[in-house]
């Protein structure tokens, strides 16, 4: 598989997270020769909240978490990929149990206390028993400082690990927040799917950790797309050890609490750093685009029209053939259902206007959009004259790189 | 552009349809050394309906039909390819009013009795002036046998013309239904759209004929999908010339008639075989399939699962690649929204049973199915376990063809 374009010339270097250690491991689930098993343990008072794919055929992993989060107590969490345990009946649910037990004994705490996510091929059993020995070697191994193996470990088709830190403040007190993601292009070939992984020091109730998790993923994980596809297992959690409690971080349960405005504003930009990273390594993808949608009759309208936009296959492939094609943003807007303006829309490419009026702006000459589109990171805005709606989503470009990983591989 | 793979060897032959007539020529609109202009001329007793595109940024062509239909009178129907005058504004507007003004003066009827269709590029002005002098010349070549010149007229990215037609009976009187349509991959590159024109000699009311079209639609042009995008210029217009009255054919004015029913059958024929041919020809199509979702809580939701199956770029993909990836399935099943029980999900590939209650068929072996994917046309079949709701839709893989063809035209 070619390594993206937008790999990262350096990794974001992660510090540690108090109360948090983690490792990974080789166990040889589906892959060999890389890791793929993940621990991740937290000291006693550590939380954790969650969010999970809208899925109706959920992997019994989710199924699992979304019983448990937000949960006030969070002990160990472990991953693995190769195998996303979905669509494996009754004995996926017994991996999964299996799988929580076995990391409660090494973790002393209660199976309830252990979150599980798993990435990879669909329909096939994950047979716990092949990577639980190496659970207790990981407890041993885990450290402080181990994020970029975490990372490397929970990969599938990225071809980059992705990980993004921000440092913020509660109340004076620093504190930090890491996180870890993988992508996307859904579970592509049998397993790609987003998961993230998210951890602070800060000290925050269940409750407030669950909507200050629920509030940032929207505008970041929740906005973004490749292919439109919906994978059985996408899972971001987010876990709290309260350990800068030790250092005078107040313990906070509101979350409206307006000492959490630096900490929610940081933790939106790390979930965006991750989303942006997720969408520049989409299979394929060769340009990273970023959809503004103004105008509408509200935001949830200008949102479904901005996706519209952004998984449209013919807008990706322009895009793709650095073709400033605008008809088939037009083609989309007017797809999408919602309230547009025909007579009115407008439409740039970065800063260039190409549309206005419901026609063709007339100082727009091809050859400018055609130089736009050479851009490796481009913006595509419409105005579609309703309302004061607006929504922004990022996506990149439908290539034959895409054809040839979800097409080819096997033939 | 590589020809389908699925071009018939031999093109349907089209009868004559009494008080029908018409002709195609080169008006050098955008193409040149080929047809890209149709006049149809019907007899005064004519009427005609239609279905339009849903989108909110139609066509000017659209939005002058839709006004007219269902006509107690249509005399005319002027198709252009080459340039669909959409997001053109008010020029687009004029251009549709000049259009129907000569082909009315032509035909000898008020313009409000000239239907109007065009598809290609979107966003550039149609100059009438350019093509109506054309239309005398039209008017004095139309012919009862010209349909595969018709058909060809109005080809953009289509590799072969499209016709069906079938015989029925009204009341023990024969009559005959003609076909003509265009494909799809919508407006790609530029000029994509779906247009159909159906014509018989039948008397039919127009609120009738109304009727009959809509119901005809749904379960044909409405169950296919190329790549999810839809046009600004989607039409299907039906007409009926009533000519058969002379040969003692009833006028036939309520759509529930008894006496309707083999011609209602017979109108499903003709538009299932142009849809059919339609999704054949999709940009870059190598594999025709047949989506079957059952035991969906009703019909409706049965057809949104099948669409997001027939969407998915991750099953178009593994359709393209022979790969029985029945892992992608399921998880188009689970984005779809719908209500399925994953523990009661069954998937077939044709007659070979993949997956039951939840899991892998434990008789499934993955070289059978690899075998199956072989075919050049393919079932994919799924129950989701909730109720009794049916739907059937049809589309074609997603390519390395699709991608050189939307993509790579201007690198």
């Amino acid at each position: 598989m070619a390594q993206s374009p937008f790999t990262p010339k350096k990794f974001a270097q992660l510090p540690p997270v108090a109360g948090v250690r983690l490792a990974a491991c080789e166990a040889g689930i589906r892959y060999s020769g890389r890791k793929d098993l993940m621990l991740v343990l937290l000291d006693p008072g550590a939380c954790a909240a969650g969010v999970f794919t809208q899925s109706k055929t959920a992997s019994a992993a989710v199924e699992w978490c979304r019983g448990r989060v937000p949960s006030g107590s969070a002990r160990a969490l472990v991953v693995n990929s190769g195998n996303a345990n979905a669509f494996t009946g009754m004995k996926g649910r017994e991996a999964v149990e299996a799988t929580a037990e076995a990391a409660a004994r090494i973790a002393d705490c209660a199976a309830e206390e252990v979150l599980i996510a798993s990435t990879g091929v669909i329909g096939e059993a994950l047979d716990p028993a092949k990577f639980c020995h190496k659970l207790q070697d990981l407890a041993e191994a885990a450290s402080a400082d181990a994020w970029s193996d975490g990372a490397r470990a929970i990969m599938t088709t990225d071809t980059y690990p992705k990980l993004a830190t921000r440092q913020t403040e509660i109340d004076g007190v620093a504190v930090v927040i890491n996180g870890l993601a993988k992508g996307s292009g859904m579970i592509a070939p049998d397993m790609a799917t987003m998961l993230a992984f998210l951890f602070t020091d800060a000290a925050i109730s269940p409750d407030a950790l669950q909507s200050l998790c629920a509030r940032a993923v929207d505008p970041t994980f929740n906005a973004i797309t490749i292919d439109g596809d919906t994978s059985t297992s996408d899972t971001v959690l987010l876990f709290a050890s309260g350990a800068a409690g030790a250092r005078g971080a107040p313990a906070i349960s509101a979350p409206e609490d307006p000492r959490l405005e630096a900490f929610a504003g940081a933790l939106v930009e790390v979930m965006r750093d991750l989303a942006h990273q997720i969408v520049k390594d989409g299979e394929g993808a060769s340009k990273f685009v970023e959809v503004v949608v103004e105008g509408a009759e509200n935001a949830a309208a200008a949102r479904k029209i901005a996706f519209a936009i952004a998984n449209s296959p013919l807008v990706k492939t322009a895009v793709a053939g650095e073709d400033p094609n605008w008809g088939r943003i037009v083609m989309a807007v007017g797809k999408a259902g919602e309230a547009a303006d025909r007579d009115k829309l407008a439409i740039w490419l970065g800063d260039l206007a190409v549309a206005r009026d419901g026609e063709a702006d007339p100082a727009y000459r091809e050859e400018a959009g055609a130089r736009y589109m050479k851009n490796s990171e481009l913006v595509i805005r419409v105005d579609v004259g309703v309302g004061n709606g607006r929504a922004v989503v990022w996506t990149c470009d439908l290539t034959h790189g895409y054809i040839s990983i979800n097409a080819d591989y096997r033939s």
